[in-house]
């Protein structure tokens, strides 16, 4: 059984999810309607690709958590990438035991309703690392 | 007929490929041997996901594609994502007609030995998007 499955997104930070809307759907592809998350801080977009998806993200709010990589990067980029996992907790333990920290004691819903922590980038060659249970 | 398909891989930059795929290794995932592409500046080792991969990108010489990066994330980081198109050349005609900066006047063949073209990240939300023919 393999523990890490699908790449179930990427998240790209964007300043306007509408207009990054339109750049997406100018290279041929459908985006579903924009949806506020407003208790994780930012509007979501899914840009369809055909065995994954793009993730837009726009802050809502000054705590917003993408805030402060848009000061850093005005024209956005992207933020972080998903990966399903059969269980949250069991591979938070498995990571913290070969030094790699998770950024939160207790996983999140998220934006599927499922459970999500995040892994710190720096200790995964700089990449912010979301796990999502599937 | 959609022109953009599957999402190819997403790239991380990383100064070591070997001590990079022991950290996704860590995480239960296959990485394939590095492999070396002098003619593009960089070692490459896949990283396999269900649906997409990983592409870890180690820099060859002094004049990289990836030593800017590098420079400015010594840790590493997402470096680009790839999506597959039917024919690289219309998507570069239908892109430039929206304005979408192309990063080289003609394709070039890349690690996959296919069509490859980049667009510029200013014009796609701050992402560096590689076009590569199916």
């Amino acid at each position: 059984m393999r523990s890490i499955g699908r790449l179930n997104h990427v998240a790209v930070a964007v300043k306007n999810c509408d207009s990054a809307a339109k750049l997406w759907r100018t290279l041929g592809l459908e985006v579903n309607k924009v949806d506020r998350l407003p208790e994780h801080g930012v509007k979501v977009a899914f840009v369809e690709l055909e065995n994954s998806k793009v993730e837009l993200l726009e802050p809502i709010g000054k705590n917003s958590p993408i805030n402060g990589f848009l000061d850093r990067s005005p024209v956005g980029g992207i933020h972080h990438i998903c990966v399903e996992v059969d269980n949250v907790r069991e591979m938070m333990k498995k990571v913290q035991t070969h030094g790699i920290r998770v950024l939160s004691d207790e996983p999140k819903i998220g934006a599927h309703g499922k459970p999500v922590v995040f892994l710190h980038p720096k200790d995964c060659n700089g990449v912010l690392l979301e796990l999502e249970e599937r």
